[in-house]
Formats: structure tokens, sequence, C-alpha cells
């Protein structure tokens, strides 16, 4: 199973698409689709829609991972972060691509084992998991653990339903 | 210079198409975009998406006006909030339309000429300057107070320049 994770935000929307076989993890490609402040809200919404898109159109994901988010330092920084966000779930959304949202803990629980890890901490359990000796930015890390997280749960959730057939 | 005003909203989204001709506001339709809250957010953000591209198709308005939003109730609502307001932004400039963004005190300071006005007064405010009696949901009302806020800077925008030339 492909799965595109997603780290939105208004500057940086971080993507990986991974997959697993044979047990194995495995970065395909990640990447950070970076928007420049000088340009207008609007337009670095359509810079993240685009990339996006292209990664969809490129790889053919399943399925779209992406954190859950529930609170936020403030509104202000809220509401920008919303806005990206719901670009990426338009686009999911458009691809007709079904979407699953793993909190920040659960996300970290699932690489790392420790639901307060900081960004190298991810980095690096996601480089061990996978392999990958690839530099990235940090938010293509954190994309790379949301779409490892939906992995690692797919498998539990196929795995019980298998236990109860 | 026909406008579309948008006041978005993850439940609710408010679009109205103004125009003003010979000094005098009109109100070309207007109407809210209503999405459930039984569905799948993906499915609600593209639920606005393609109305507003509806809206955009079959009025080519050549404007698009929004509020502003800096703070809100809390980070959750914010959040919500974005990413439906960030969709609407999409929309608008995949359309290569340019968005204006006015305050709520602008709006309803533009349209009441009180800075404190209510939803009712704002519909009044709204019937008054445009002669409509139609009955419609409040966040259309709003969505058309915008864009006539935008057409009033518009035209004070454009006096300056002639003043000064």
């Amino acid at each position: 199973m492909l799965v595109l994770g997603i780290d939105p935000g208004s500057q940086a929307t971080g993507y990986a698409l991974v997959d697993r076989v044979r047990g194995r993890y495995r970065l395909i490609t990640a990447g950070v689709l970076k928007t420049s402040t000088k340009q207008e809200i609007p337009h670095r919404l359509r810079t993240i829609a685009e990339g996006l898109r292209q990664v969809l159109e490129l790889h053919r994901p399943q399925v779209v991972a992406i954190e859950a988010i529930f609170r936020h330092k403030s509104s202000e920084s809220a509401l920008r972060l919303g806005q990206a966000r719901g670009v990426a779930l338009l686009v999911a959304a458009e691809a007709n691509l079904p979407v699953f949202e793993y909190n920040a803990m659960t996300v970290k629980k699932s690489t790392t084992g420790a639901g307060r890890a900081d960004k190298a901490q991810i980095e690096r359990a996601v480089r061990m998991l996978t392999g990958s000796t690839e530099k990235l930015p940090a938010d293509a890390w954190d994309a790379a653990a949301i779409g490892i997280t939906h992995l690692a749960h797919a498998r539990h959730h196929a795995s019980v339903r298998e236990a109860t057939r």
C-alpha cells in the first residue's frame, strides 16, 4: 500500500511517499513544497495544490495520511495552518483518496516509540525504519513519519480483521 | 465591476455577487453552500470548492472579496474556518481573480455605518443599499456586505486617483 504522508504548512508543506514491502518500510520519495512569503496567500495555496496534484499524478498513492490538529499555539497560526491544510484535504478529496488523520503524539509514538520526540529523533527513527540515507528537510521527515504511522496502524487493523474473521 | 463576496465556513459558506450601476448597488445573486456535518471534512471542502467554481463559471466576477480574519474564538474553530477559507482562496487563485480582504469592522462600518452591527443590522443595511427583497440566509447577507465593502472602497480608491492625477 502506497501512502502519501502530508505535513501541511503555509510556508512549507512536507510530503512523503512510503510503503512497506515484506515487513520493511520504504521511503519512495519525499520533499517540501515551499512558498514565498513575498507572494500573496491565494497564490501560495495554489503552489501547494499544484505541487500535491503533481505528486499524486506521478506516484498514484492509494491513501493520504495527514496530521490531526486540534489545538495550536495561537488562533492566527491555526488559521494560516488551516488554510494550507484545507487545500491538502481538498486535493486528496478531488483525487478520491481516503484521508486518515493521526495526532502528533501517535505519530511520534509509532515511529520513535516516545510521545514527546523532537524533530531530530523523528528523522533518526524514519531513517532507521526505512534505511534512507537521503538528505531531506525536517518537514519531509515529518511527512514520512505520518505515512509510516498509517502503515503501522493499517497493519494493526488488518491483523485484527484477520484474527476476528 | 462584478464582485464575488465570500463568507467562508466549514458548515456554511455564504456567497453573493454584487455590482454597482450608476451609483446604486445591485445584488445579482446570493446563497449559501451548505455541507453536512455527517460528511468527512475533505468531502465537505470539495462541496465548497465545487460550489464556488460553479458560481465563478456562471457569473464571471472580476474580483473576490473575503473577510480578513486575524483572531478567532478558539484555535480549534480557527483551524476549521481556515480550512474552508483556504479552499475559497485557492478557487479564486485558480480562476486568476484578485482577492481583497476586509476585516469585520470595516465591513460593518461600510454597510451599516457602525462598527459593531449585528447580523440583523447587516441584513437591513444590505437590503436598503441594494433594494433587495429576497429571503436569504444570514451568511449570504454577510457575503453581500463584504462585496459591497469592496465596491465602496474601490470607488474611494478611484476618486482618490482621479483627484490626484
